[in-house]
């Protein structure tokens, strides 16, 4: 339960961030689709530690291994197991955490709901655990790729109080993989690299927006009452690790406007089918796909660990301080975005699998 | 798949606006709930329309029908079937629309996805299919009082550019109830109510924002990977008619934070327990409740359906004009307020079953 | 949970013996199919009681109501929703019964489980719950019609010590509906009847072999390691009341031949795709179909409501005397006909749309 | 989907016989579950090929490694990955079996319906897939063992025309490992040790019955309607490759009884709790435990890979003869006993949990 996601495109993911390894089970992936580790390590590349000094010094290679499920280049139709080795897992250096609650972390939570918890690194609740995720979602975006043209692109588009200036219609993922901030607006992404730099130094931390939008995708997709396209992609997104947040279309903007300006009109589309004259509908209707670009945007919270002395309480109930001294981002926005990116993949391939199921007569 | 909600507590909704009935199935309900038709008849009322000139005037008496699982005054433990006959079903009313698409509704998307669609009334997608959600979600709630003590306020928190001012730690079902508007903010609850007649008057609509809050919640309810109880109440309030965003604790605001100040630090409880000195994180840290408040706030666009002529097209694709006749809301936040409520139920008392089936060494 | 059956083609069934109403809610159920409510009733109508002599004589019409989910004669894609009240309710016939328990019924565990019982008529555990099932059979028996030429047909093979002689290859529907006691065996059948009238004079009852053959099965149907198509058959043949055994193909008899006797020769076949000399698989190998006929067997045992007295305690722990008191079917194989055939349907129609979903490149 | 097994206490195994590795996640163990690797081992060891000359000689130390989801020797309550490499994949000795398919295995069924097969030993259909199971399971025993006191035997009772005569109130698993054939009536399992010994030398091979027992069992475990225990187990152990058949209580024989010999009278316990005089129920009555002893058998085919040269097909539709060459089991059964008891192990953990999330008021 805890730890699978998806109805037909399903996966299952483990792994503690200082345990062996880290990984996932793809189960419902469509035999015949062609795709290597190699495809399925780029993307764990890109949420790779210490691709920048914008982000955590832990180095991992973060290798991928493919257990089972592909031959000859191809996915079999059976369950596919991928796994990432932890290489630099110095657990001593979380030994002081072992007895006393991180603010804003899940320490606490974890301990009064298990009442045991593996405390070196976050354990189970370490970022590490998007792993499994990204490299599943190497294949679900294959799979999409290959079966419908649909292309996700996510970016910072806020870091704290800086804003970047991004048309959404024509931003692509080389624009934003050419910045190590991952915000493709340049001047305001020299901007976040100063704050996040700044932050750092500060034993301070930064939160953020990023924003996304999904195109070609195809008309409806999403099912009309509780599994609406919106509802499993808000579920998908806030899933992740500091997400506050999120919004699909006008969003909370959308409350100022009226239902005479809200509404997209329908006009006669090229081809003969509607389109929309504006998209405050963010490409779903009712829940489902309507043809337009699906957009959205997600809030990430400042990272929760900041190296500045904090008030917290030890596992005994008593008050004591705590500075961070681990590795860690002063802003996961640059390496979210793949992860954003991912679970939006998963969310469409399934739904997509799921429309097939209905397209039979 | 489509009408099914829940892992535990698991509910599956019907009917259609126009069609003989709506309804729904809870299962998994624990045996031995002292629950009666009438507790759950005064749930429902609170989402009948009709109820003051601000919502529709359809009239429907909505009245619910056990047709299982219930006996001696007691759940017994097997499926709860719950029926409300349609009464007020003028579907003739509703024959103009059934060769084109209302702007920002379902009617193409239902098209594209089936290939064929009720278009009385909005058949499925029509707001009364959230009666099945209500009426079971009265049992769910009833379950968590006699076994949490668990309480849910939700309440209109703006509506267009009226913003109210509530204090979420005082604030009640009583206060709520108090308005038509139910905004628990008397003077702003007033101003609402002008511009949402306003809004009718202009053959326009609003929208706007429900602010919501739950206490004494048990710590440690959630998941911490995919199924975070944050997560859940994301897809739970979404899937909800006219949503478009969602935010916990801090939300999108916190973005503007920085870790110092948006990290909740942890000060000795009273009763030992861990408390949190603010709550940024919403009482959901890591994905599991923390045991303080849950807070958060949903979107709702401005309605779909105004009186107002619009352009759109029809199932030739060719343009045409539109202008609604039906009844509707010119704004749905007040009779939104009890289906927020009852989402979050539902996803509190699976998750509290979910946690049953883990304390259990 | 303990009332939903199915993955895709997935169903939610509901009510008690002396309820107002049992019934079901289908979901998942592909648009456009063409289907009538007479096609739904005319399958109740082969399990409904007092068709014959050899039945219980409970006088109920069964009939079904559609609430939801078909417009203008086709299923809308959206969930279906199906009740049938029940009209003979004399629910004082079992005020006896309250406080005992029936020697091999379910009131013990029931008792047990949930800690409360409807007692009256045996309450959830009451055959009147496979209407739900059969009345969703009947659609998912349409839509394997009309999507894959799958003919499902079940029959008495054996009562008591009485064996059928049946020709699997050609036993039609027609055939088995032609004798009250469903066995296509005409002298067979007669000596059933006998014996089953002979039971109930005697205040005893018979149990027996029900077999099936499933014809035109698409190729490839069936997952290779939990979902076998075998494993899910006997799972839902298993779920049916007074089960107590279930083969596919050799069944146990295979276990008395050798490999080179039990295994099936491919040979040639006329359209180039292999065939199996002989069928010991019984249509399934490595838990998915090879085109051959599926063929199982199913043991029901001797009914547990006899009106001979017999031994049992109460609710207090005292030992007591019982006879029955209620209508009753002395033996339940010719109703159970249609509840295989159902429970098969239901099998066959979701995992043919669970191919749907890996069929897509 | 095809990989996943369990409600609460849920599976996902991965792996092929001659890919890298097999294994499985378990996800919803609850935490503080005390359980070592070398725990896991043992039962591993139990179904590892090369025990006895009766069984296969690959040679495989089918060593687990625990990925994740243990700590300090106690579960955490997160995902626990176990993964068993292979080691003695000697994958050119399968590489005359590319292209045809070998009679009364899963080849042409793979092919069928994923168009896309790995043929090295059978590849996902490879015994080797329940590596994971057991592994899983050993969990979920121990989980059965400390929560319920819950015990398991299942042993050899039949081989080909061999009959054992076992008591099965007092068999333990002492007895049953007591001699290779794993059937605890020392004369029985000579002469089945001996005819499967002629059997691997007449090329030929045998199946037989498996019988289990499952005492001191909760009373209540299992749900009413589709998820009967019975029905679970059904689908558990037929899920289980090369099974034909399965029983509970009296089976296919208790169709030859009446309902005066068949029902299970009560009497009064010991305790105050009604015990039943007979078991023909075998424990489980309407789908629920009710205190007796679960038993029941399985038909296992004989072994589909003999030497002996067959008739078959290729993949061209072309007539040719197979002989294996291989390593292989003449007999399954010996290896099936562990296999077994791990099905039950894991049907009855997931129906424990169950019963936690209704008990709670």
């Amino acid at each position: 339960m805890s730890s699978n996601f998806g109805t037909l495109f399903r996966i299952a993911t483990f792994g503690e961030s200082h345990g062996p390894a880290v990984g996932v089970i793809v189960d419902g992936c469509p035999p015949r689709l062609e795709i290597s580790a190699e495809e399925i390590q780029a993307e764990l590349d890109k949420r790779r530690p210490g691709q920048s000094r914008l982000v955590t010094q832990r180095d991992e290679a973060d290798q991928v291994e493919v257990l089972s499920g592909l031959f000859e280049g191809q996915t079999t139709g059976t369950s596919i197991a991928l796994v990432v080795r932890n290489a630099d897992h110095n657990s001593g250096a979380y030994d002081h955490l072992k007895d006393l609650y991180r603010p804003s972390h899940a320490d606490y939570t974890y301990e009064a709901k298990f009442g045991i918890r593996d405390h070196r690194g976050g354990g189970r609740s370490s970022a590490r655990e998007t792993i499994g995720r990204v490299a599943a979602a190497a294949i679900a975006r294959k799979l999409l790729t290959v079966g419908t043209g649909v292309e996700i692109v996510a970016w910072v588009d806020e870091v704290h109080t800086i804003n970047a200036s991004v048309d959404s219609e024509v931003v692509t993922s080389e624009m934003v993989e050419g910045h190590p901030t991952r915000c493709p607006d340049p001047e305001a992404a020299d901007a976040m690299a100063s704050a996040i730099e700044q932050a750092r130094r500060d034993g301070d931390s930064l939160g953020g927006v990023v924003k996304f939008v999904v195109r070609n995708v195809p008309v409806g997709l999403g099912e009309p009452v509780f599994d609406k396209l919106d509802a499993d992609l808000a579920k998908a997104l806030m899933s992740l690790p500091a997400t506050k947040g999120f919004e699909i279309g006008s969003g909370f903007a959308g409350t100022q406007m009226t239902g005479l300006s809200h509404n997209d009109a329908f006009t006669p589309g090229a081809d003969g089918k509607p389109e929309t004259a504006t998209n405050n509908s963010g490409g779903i209707q009712g829940g489902m796909s309507n043809g337009a670009a699906i957009t959205g945007r997600i809030a990430f919270k400042p990272t929760a660990t900041i190296s500045s002395e904090q008030d917290t309480v030890n596992t005994d109930g008593k008050a004591v301080k705590l500075a961070a001294k681990g590795r860690h981002d002063p802003c996961v926005l640059p390496r979210a975005i793949i992860m954003v990116e991912s679970m939006i993949a998963l969310v469409l391939a399934d739904h997509w699998l799921r429309q097939k199921a209905l397209d039979v007569l």
